[in-house]
């Protein structure tokens, strides 16, 4: 079926949540064509603000975006003691950038985006998360981000890979080869956290992305934040980290409910760090007891 | 639009959640009817196993009920010292039965649903849920909570009220003045536990029962579970306790993994007790610091 039907945008059909299907009213179609690699689609919506949409699948409302922005970013950041210099891969809406740059060790940022084009209509058409690209600490490359890595090595404390979902053009993202590249990108004590899926669609995905970081990475963990516009309401990362003995789960910089304000961080604090961790029983089973 | 078309069935459209929809793909339509209080419509889904619905609305499917079931139950169960007597308000697919029948201090339960075809219809379609009623600890009644309530004062350790959502017959199950009438029912040290709606869908409907339940208990806190089929992909509970100085999130009785397995607890452990507890910071200010 289309996309948008009697004024309602639904995500299409995939194997990736087969059977089920989310919806949302449409007031305007802001912009459509097709990039180099992807459909992109912005939308207003009635009540989830403006929609970025990729492939047909939803990418990001203003409504909720931060939910995910803040915690992919700010789960390995305050994981990591000192994370001074930090590789961004994908996040062309310029959210994560946004994010990052409020960290106050963070000095340096990377990122390396594919397509222009989303970067380049976030700027038009979803401001609130494009002045990410605004920080004084951002240096922003149109490119790809394994060649990237493997022209910087030992050099970022924290990489964070803001893809989309493991089919199209970010499925190489989700592999165990590309764990390994990160590494080689990584100084010592370094961290990577990405887009990690959902427990309650694809379990088995998940164990596999996080099996895959365990080849290269001795300390690898799960953490999950609520999004309701994304399959499942909710998103996981897959956290990695070089120092066995770091407890993921714990942030070393811990910031007061006033910091928190100031940074204008509206999902994170340093408990939700901790419980985002915290998984069912039948998950943390499956990711961490059994075979 | 109607609720079944082209295969996939779609949550009405409500004030509850406007300008979104979710949608599960139809395998068979198993049984559909209207009783006294309620359409109750019940169907085979493709991916979310058998699925009850009542009054265009999902109240539960086989794939991710006990998410719900348990930590509605579990929560205020593990909360209390010694919950040996329980009521639960509503619940009438027997999936809350189920799980408060597990807890080893629960002595005796009494359940007041008022629709008795739910019940016979849960017994004949949802058996894994119905299975509640099956035990040796429970007294079902059907009628009104109110009526029950008042004929039983001081008689329970935690009420549990499983209801649907604040539209239609379960409207009053989220007013002061139901919690005033929980609390004339309950024991010295009681706890009450109610399906307290979503912050993400409505954060101040979650603020107003909050606050309606603080006129009768000084102890008043807001969890959150996880489960795909509800709208926004999670749900939250509001508990009151009549111990002011009850930890709500500290669990008193705690449970070894072992434990948990043999009880067949799916999603509850004594660390996402604490953990669910834990809201993202917008929530936590509105919810607590402002007024």
């Amino acid at each position: 079926m289309d996309a948008i039907q009697h004024g309602w945008f639904s995500e299409i059909q995939n194997e990736l949540w087969p059977g089920q299907s989310f919806s949302l009213k449409v007031k305007t179609v802001l912009h459509k064509e097709k990039s180099k690699f992807q459909d992109i689609l912005i939308i207003d919506t009635e009540t989830y603000g403006r929609c970025l949409i990729l492939d047909g699948i939803i990418q990001c409302t203003t409504r909720d975006e931060f939910s995910y922005q803040e915690m992919i970013s700010f789960i390995p950041l305050c994981s990591h003691p000192n994370p001074e210099k930090v590789l961004i891969v994908g996040g062309g809406d310029g959210g994560v950038a946004r994010e990052v740059a409020k960290h106050p060790k963070v000095k340096e940022i990377h990122q390396v985006e594919i397509d222009d084009r989303v970067v380049d209509l976030s700027k038009k058409f979803l401001p609130e998360m494009a002045r990410g690209f605004d920080s004084p600490k951002l240096k922003l490359v149109i490119g790809d981000g394994f060649k990237y890595m493997k022209d910087h090595k030992d050099e970022f404390d924290v990489i964070i890979t803001d893809s989309s979902d493991p089919i199209g053009p970010a499925e190489s993202l989700f592999k165990e080869s590309y764990y390994g590249l990160m590494k080689t990108a990584l100084r010592v004590g370094g961290i990577v956290c990405s887009q990690g899926g959902s427990f309650w669609l694809d379990p088995s995905h998940v164990k596999e992305v996080m099996t895959g970081c365990r080849v290269h990475f001795p300390n690898v963990s799960y953490a999950v934040t609520s999004i309701p516009s994304y399959p499942c309401g909710h998103i996981g990362f897959v956290v990695g980290c070089l120092d066995q003995k770091l407890n993921l789960n714990t942030p070393k910089q811990l910031f007061s409910s006033k910091e928190i304000d100031e940074m204008d961080l509206k999902y994170y604090s340093s408990s939700i760090h901790t419980a985002s961790f915290n998984l069912p029983r039948w998950v943390h089973k499956y990711f961490y007891e059994s075979q």
